[in-house]
C-alpha cells in the first residue's frame, strides 16, 4: 500500500464532525481555520516528507506484523534503535515546522507503552488486550492515522487523590462497564495536536492506587466521537495567526493544546486496553516517561536548531556577521547536544521488555528531563541576546503600521539595517520573537510531567547507600556511620 | 504647591493633541483607549501614591532648586542617597503595577545625566545649555510632568556610524540650525512609557566622532508636537487588552514602547541641551547607562518580588503548600537580591559629579547589567515551573470558553483545584503567564543597551595588568611574561 | 604617635610564650618557622602598608576617641563608608598577598560588633561591658595590635544544643566565675591567622537559649594565654612550605587556620564583655554576619583579581596572548565584581545601630554569602581551564626533579614555552595550583558560616506573604487564597 | 589461559627495571614505595575483579582473535555495547579506588584507535602496520598487560608546529630510521598510571602537517625501555602518602601522572606502528578524541558516585541526616548522570569503522568533554558544602596531631559530633578534602585535551548555514540574508 497523501490526510480532517471549539466559536474546518490550519500543515508535512525520497527512510518504517511500510509514526518501538530513531523524526520534524507536531508523537508512545502493558495485565488477569491493541495498529497502520495522546487530567486538588476530589469529572473515569464496553467522563487537558489528530489515545494520567479503579483507563477513540467536545487552549499572540498580514507575523506552521470534555462518552470494546486495573497504572507511566523523556531530546533540540539558525538571520538582518556571536552560538549548540544526546544515552541504557516494546533508562531519561526544564529556556535567552532588543518582547510594531499608507515608509526605512529587505527583518524578528515568547513556543517545562517529579525519579533511582559503601571502603572505615536523630 | 492629582494628570494627556498610533489606527485618547490606558494607569499610580501619606515619602521629594515638594521624578540626584530612593521607588513602582513606568524613569535620568554634561559643555563652549536646562527643569517640577526618555536609534546596519548610513533618518539628527531653534528629523526607538507621557527627553543613543556631530543632539519636546508620529510595538498578547473579558486576562496596569518618527521637527533653543557637539556624546551614554544599570537593579527586582508572590499563588491555587517550594522561592530571592544589592553597590561606590550629579560606579553597574539580562530569566522558569503547566504557554483557555454557556461550566469544574474559586485559579495562572511570557514583560535584555555592551566596559574597567603584577608579586617573578606571538 | 612598625610587629611576635603546634611539634618562634612564617609576612605586611605613602590612607584611620592616626584594623566602624573601606582594604591585602590576612578580620569585626551588644547589655542589665571594652580598644589602638577573632565552636552533634552534647568542651564555655574575671575551657576551630595575631577575640558561635548560658561568653585573650594549646590545621600540599626549594614551589605570603584549646584559662574582668547573656548571642551573630558577609565581598574579590592575573601569566608563559582568553576572563571580572559590588550594596543599604556600629542589611549580606559560597569556584575553574593542563592537579614534576642534576636539564626544556624562563613558567603555574588546589585557598564555602544558613535568613527576609498581596492586587483577585492542606 | 592474577601483576612489575624518579630519588620498587604504590593497588584490583565471579563479566572479555577469555583492557572495541561497557567498567573502577587507572585506559583506546587507522595507512601506503599491530595485541592479551598510553607532548610554544619550536625534543619525534626499527626522542607529559604500567603506547597529540612528519609516530614500548626516563609529576598534599600515619590521611589507593623522558630510544619495527605518515595524525586524533569524551563520563561519574557517598557519610558524621540535603545529593546525582547518560549516548549514535573499531559521535562526544569540564566542578564544590567547613581546605590539624600524646585527646573530644569515632569522623572529612582538593583529584579539565578544543569541534560540527535555512523557510523568508561586512 502507498503511503498515505496530504491531500488524503487533509480530507480526513474535513470528514470529520466539528467538535472543537476557541474563542467561544465552533471550528468547522480545522484544515483552513485559522486557529487550527497551522497545526495542521506541520502534520501534513510529515505526509509529505513520507512520500519524499529525501525523507522516506525517517518518516516510513517497516510493520513488524505485516513486513509492510508504514508510516513511522504508526510503527512498534522494538529496539534501542527505533527508539533512537523516533528522536531524529522529532528533531527532523521540529527542523521542518518549527514547532513540535502533537498528533505524531505521544500517541504513538502510549501504543508502544499499552503493547507492554496489555501483556503484563493479560498474563495476571487473563484479559485479550493486546489482541484488541494490535487489531487497532493494525487498522491504523493500514489508514496511516495521526493519533494524539492524552495523559494528563484536570487533576483537581493537586493534594488529593482522584476519588477524593469533590468533582469526581476532573479525572478521565469510566462511569459504566457495558458488555460491549464502557462510558467515560472527565477532562484530559493541554493534549497537544488534537485539531490535526484523527484520534485519540487516551491513557491514565497517574499511578493510582485500588480506590481510584475508576480511573485506571485505557483506550482509543476518534477525535470526532459523540459527547466529547474539545477546547483549544489559547497561546501568546495566538489572534496574530487570524490577522490580514498574518503571513508576516507568523509562520504557517504551528501547534496547539486542547482541553479535552468527556461528557459520558461510549467507547466499544475493541477499543478498550485498561478498564479498572489501578496496578498497573503506574507501569503506565514509569514506561512512557522513560521513552518520552528521552526522545524529548529530539524535539528540543530541534527547537534549539531553529533558534541557531533564526539568532544568526537576525545577527546579519542587523548588518553583522555572525562569528561577532559564535562563543554564544557554540554554547547553544551545546545545550542543543546535551538534550540529545542525553536523550540518546537513555535510550541505549535502556532495556526490551518482554512484549518486544524497548523503554529507555528511568534514571537517565529524567536525568534529561531536569535538563529539558533548564537548557532550552538559556538557548531562548541566548536567542534573544543575539537578536537585538527589536526581537525582545514589545519592541516592533504589528506590520499592519508597517504597511500603513502615511507612516509605513518611514517604518520600513528604520527597519532596514542589514544586506536584506525590510520585510525579512521584519519577519525575522518575528520569527525569534515567536520562537522565544509568542504563539509557537511549547511547554518544555511541564511537557510529558514536571522536572520535580522527573527528580524524585533520579532520587530514587540513585543507589545512595550503596555509594556510601564505596565511600567507606576507599577511605577504609570499618564502622557504620548511622544517620543523626 | 500641592503635588498633582491622578485627575490633573489624565486631563493633561486628554487634552493634548492626538499622534500615537497602534494597529494601523490612531488613538483619540491615551486614557481610555484599550491599548495604552494600561500603561497610563501605572504611571496614575505614581500621582495617587505621591498623595498617599504611606508612600509620599518615597515618591515626592524637595526641590534642590525652590526647597519645595515636588515628584521624586522631577527631582535631582545629587549623592548615593538619592540614586538609592530611585531605585527604591523602581522597585516599588512595579510591585504596585506588575510592570515598569516608563515616563517616571528614563526621562528623569536624561534630565539628571545632561544637568552634568551640560556644565562639562558650557564650560568648554561657553554656552548656556544649563540655564536653559534648569529652567525647563523648573517648569517640569511646577508641572509635575510626566517625561519619557529616548535614547535608541532605529540605527540602520550596525556596522556603520550614523553619517555612513545609506538613509540618514535611521538614527536622529539635526537637519537645520535656526536663530530661534533646531529641526530635527528621524527614529527614535522602543521608547517606553511614551503613551503616558507628557514630554519626551532626547539624548544621542550612542557615542559619535566629529563625523557623526548632526547626531549629537539633546533636547526635549511636548509628547505631542507638530511633525511627531508615535507608533506603539505589539507585545505578545496584547490584543488580550482589548477583548471584552479582558478583565479577567490581563491586569489594569501595563506597559508600552513606542517608535518615533521625527518628521522635521522644530524645537525652540529653550528646549535645547546639546547641538552637534559630538565629542560630548560618549559623556551622556557613560554616565546615562552608569545610574541606568544601577538603577535597573530596582524594577527588575520589583519584578522578581511579584514573581514570588505570583508563584505562590499558583502553588495554592493548585492545592498545594508554598513551603513546597521554599528553596526555588529562596533561589528566586536570591537571584532578586543579588541585582539589587549590586545596583546599590554600584551606587555605594560612584561619585559626585562637579555639577552636582552623583553617579553610579561603571564597573559595578555594567556587572548589574550583564546579572539583569542573566538572572530574571531564571525567575521566569522558576515561576513557571512553580505554576506547573496551566502558566506555561498555551495551555489555558480564554475566558470567553471559560464563560461560554454551553461548556463553560465543565471547563470550571476542571479550573477548580485549591481552596479558591475557579477564577481566581483562571485570573492566577494569567498573571504567571504574563508576568513570563505575556504582556506584561518588558525587557531586561536590551533595555538600557545589550549585555554585550556592559560586558566591554566590564572588560576595560578590569585592570588586568595590574592583576597580573599582583600575581607575579606574590610569587616572586621577576622577569616580565609577554604575550605570545 | 607614628603607626607601628613591621620590626615593631615582629618582634612582639618573637616575644610570645611558643603555644602554637604543627605535625606534633610545637612551634618556638612564628616568624621564622616555615609553617607560620609565611602568614606572619602577610601580617607585617600591613604594617609596611600602614607606613607606606601610597596606602597609608587605606592602611590607617583616625581614631574616633582620641583623633589620632591609627591602624585601620583598630578602628570602630561608624558609617557606610567605614564598612565599605574595610571591603577595599581587604580586597588590597588580598592582592598583595595572594591570600587573606586572617588576625586583621575577624576580631577587628568583633571588636565593632561586641560595641553595640554592650551598650545594648548595659542598658538592660546595668553592666559595664562597654567601658571594659573601650579601655581595651584604647589600648589595641594604642599598641598597633594584631586580633585574632574566634567564633566556630567544635560544636559536637549538630543536632544537639551546646548543653546537650556529650562532652561541654565541644564548645567553648564558662566553667567558673571569679570576683576578678572568670575561668573558660573548650574548643573553637578553624581560627584564621592565629599564628600572626596578638591577642584573640573570643565571642559566640551561634544563638544559644538560656539552657546553655554558660556558653554565652565574650572576651578577648593574648594568643599565648596560659592553659591555650593552638593546633595549627594543615592545608592541601603545606609541607611543600618547608622544603629545601620552597621558594619555587610557593609564595612567600599565607595563611593558617587553627584549633585552639582552652583549658581552663583565666580571664580578668576587664576582657569580658559577655558572661551567660545568653539573650544576647543572636545579636552577635545577626550583627556579625551581616557585616561579615558584607566585607567577604572584598577579600574573595582580591582572590578573583589574582586569579585573573595568574591566568594571564599562564596564557602568555605557555607562548599565548591573553586576548584569546578575553571572553573567560571578562566571565571571572563579571563573577568578582558581583560579590564585590553586593557587599557595597549590603552595605549601602545598612544602618548605623544606636551604639554607632553600623551593620550591613543582612538581606543582602546573606544573598552575598550564597554567591561567595559558589561564583568564586567558577572563577578558580576558569584559571584551571585558561592555564592548561599544567596547572591541574597533579601535572608538573617538583622542583626537586626540576632542579635534578641529569633530567633536570630535560625537564627544563619541556618546561620552556612563551617567551620566559622555564622557572618563571614553572612558578606561574605553581601559583595558579596554589590559588585554586593548593595551599593558597582559603574557605569561600563555610567560612564565616554555612551557605544553608544564610539561605534561611534569606528566607526569612524575604516577606513573601505581601509579594502575594502585590500580585493579587495587580491581577485584581480579591478573595483570599489559601494554603493546601 | 586462567586470567592473570594480582600476584603475577604485581611480580612482572617488580621485575622490570627501575627509571621512575619523584622528589630527586629514584623509586626502586614501584609495589612498594609510598609514592606508587597507591596507583599499583588501584591496578591490581583490575585483577583481582576479573579473577571475581561478581566482577568477572565486566573486568574480562572475549578476544576476537582467538575466542578465549581475556582482561577486558586488552579487549577489541567493535560495537556500540562494547565501547558502553568501557564506560561501565570505567565508572565502576573508579568506585572501587577513588580515583582513575591510567594503565586500564588510554593505551586500551590507543590500541583500538591504531587498528582503524592502521588499516588506512596499510590500504593507502601498502604497509604492514595492522599485521605488526595485531601480533603485538595478541602478546598482550596472553600476557594480561597493563598498558598506559601517552598523547600529550610537552608542546613549547603553543603558537608554533613542532618543527618551528627552538628545542625539537619538546615534542616526541623520529631521529633516526633504521632498517630493524626508529630510534625516538622528545618527551610526553602528564601521563596516567605510567607506574603500574608494564608498557606504554605512544601515539601522536595532535594533528600534523607534512612539515611535521618526523612527529608523526606510534608505536608501544615498555616502561623500562633503555633510554626512558620517569619522573612522576607532584599532586596536592602528595606528601601525606609517605607519613607514617597515612592510612588515616589518605586512601590505600591513588593515582598519579608522569613525564616521560625519551633519550634515543630504538623501538624495533615490529611496536612501530605509524612512522612520519602526517597525514594520518588527524585521524589518531579525531578517533581517539570520539571516543575518550564519550567514556570520560564512565570514570567522570563514578568520580561523582563517591563524591554522593562521601557528602553522606560527612553529613551524618557530623550529628546530621543526609535528607537535609537531599536536593543538593539530586544535583550532584543529575550532573553525574549527564556526563554517564551524554557519553552513552555519543556512543549510540557513533558508527563503526571499516576496520570493525566503533567510535563514537564526535559532536556529542565534545559535548560530553565541555560538561565534563564544568559539572564535575559543581559537584565538588556540593561535596565541600554538605561536608561543612571540616572537609573545606585548612581546617582540620594532621593525624600526627589528632594522636599527640599530650592535647590528641582534647582534639579527639573536639572531632566526636555524630554516631561514630572521632576517628571515623576523621577519614571521612580526609575523603572528602582528598576527593575534592587533595591528592586524589584527577584532571576533568584538560585529562584528554582542553574543552576549547572541544568547542571548536562542536562548532565545526553544527551545521550552521543548514539551521539557517530552516529559519528561513520556516519564517517564509525568501531572500538570502548575507553576512555584514
Amino acid at each position: 500500500m502507498p503511503i498515505k497523501s496530504r491531500a488524503e490526510y487533509l480530507a480526513a480532517l474535513k470528514a470529520m464532525r466539528p467538535n472543537i471549539y476557541k474563542f467561544g466559536r465552533l471550528i468547522e474546518d480545522v484544515t483552513t481555520h485559522p486557529m487550527t490550519r497551522r497545526t495542521v500543515e506541520s502534520h501534513a508535512r510529515c505526509y509529505d516528507a513520507a512520500a519524499d525520497p529525501e525523507w522516506e527512510k525517517l518518516y516510513t518504517a517497516t510493520s513488524v506484523f505485516t513486513g509492510g511500510k508504514i508510516l513511522r509514526w504508526n510503527s512498534m518501538m522494538q529496539s534501542s534503535d527505533d527508539v533512537i530513531q523516533n528522536m531524529h523524526f522529532k528533531r527532523q520534524n521540529y527542523r521542518r515546522t518549527g514547532t513540535c507536531t502533537g498528533a505524531v508523537c505521544v500517541g504513538w508512545n502510549a501504543m508502544n507503552v499499552m503493547w507492554a502493558v496489555t501483556e503484563e495485565m493479560d498474563r495476571e488477569y487473563g484479559t485479550d488486550y493486546q489482541a484488541r491493541l494490535k487489531a487497532w495498529i493494525l487498522g491504523a497502520e493500514q489508514k496511516g492515522l495521526t493519533v494524539s495522546g492524552a495523559l494528563t487530567d484536570a487533576k483537581g486538588n493537586r493534594s488529593k487523590s482522584p476519588s477524593q476530589q469533590a468533582d469526581p469529572d476532573v479525572n478521565l473515569h469510566v462511569v459504566e462497564v457495558r458488555k460491549d464496553g464502557i462510558v467515560i467522563r472527565g477532562a484530559k487537558l493541554m493534549i497537544c495536536g488534537t485539531a490535526a489528530a484523527q484520534e485519540i489515545f487516551l491513557v491514565p494520567g497517574s499511578g493510582y492506587k485500588e480506590a481510584d479503579q475508576d480511573y485506571a483507563l485505557a483506550c482509543v477513540v476518534p477525535r470526532d466521537i459523540e459527547g466529547l467536545i474539545i477546547v483549544e487552549a489559547r497561546r501568546p499572540s495566538d489572534t496574530r495567526e487570524q490577522e490580514e498580514t498574518a503571513s508576516m507575523e507568523v509562520p504557517e506552521s504551528g501547534i496547539t493544546q486542547a482541553w479535552l470534555l468527556f461528557d459520558n462518552v461510549f467507547v466499544p470494546n475493541e477499543r478498550v486496553f485498561m478498564c479498572r486495573e489501578a496496578k498497573y497504572t503506574s507501569k503506565v507511566i514509569g514506561y512512557f516517561t522513560a521513552n518520552y523523556r528521552a526522545c524529548i531530546g529530539g524535539c528540543v533540540t530541534g527547537q534549539g536548531d531553529v533558534m541557531i539558525g533564526a539568532a544568526i538571520l537576525m545577527a546579519r538582518a542587523n548588518g553583522l556577521q555572525a562569528k561577532t556571536f559564535m562563543n554564544k552560538l557554540v554554547d547553544m549548540s551545546v545545550n542543543n547536544q546535551v538534550t540529545f544526546g542525553l536523550g540518546a544515552g537513555a535510550i541505549a541504557l535502556g532495556k526490551a521488555h518482554p512484549s518486544g516494546s524497548f523503554f529507555a533508562d528511568p534514571l537517565t531519561a529524567h536525568t534529561n528531563k531536569v535538563m529539558v526544564a533548564t537548557l532550552p529556556y538559556e538557548v531562548k535567552r541566548l536567542t534573544q541576546e543575539i537578536g537585538g532588543g527589536i526581537v525582545e518582547t514589545g519592541c516592533m510594531p504589528s506590520y499592519a503600521d508597517v504597511s500603513h499608507p502615511e507612516y509605513g515608509p518611514f517604518l520600513k526605512k528604520c527597519l532596514k539595517a542589514g544586506d536584506c529587505s525590510a520585510d525579512s527583518r521584519f519577519k525575522a524578528a518575528r520569527l525569534s520573537e515567536w520562537l522565544t515568547i509568542g504563539a509557537g513556543v511549547p511547554g518544555c517545562m511541564h511537557g510529558g510531567g514536571s522536572p520535580d517529579g522527573a527528580r524524585l525519579v533520579v532520587r530514587f533511582n540513585t543507589p545512595m547507600e550503596e555509594y556510601v559503601d564505596y565511600a567507606r571502603k576507599i577511605m577504609g572505615i570499618a564502622e557504620e556511620i548511622n544517620e543523626g536523630k
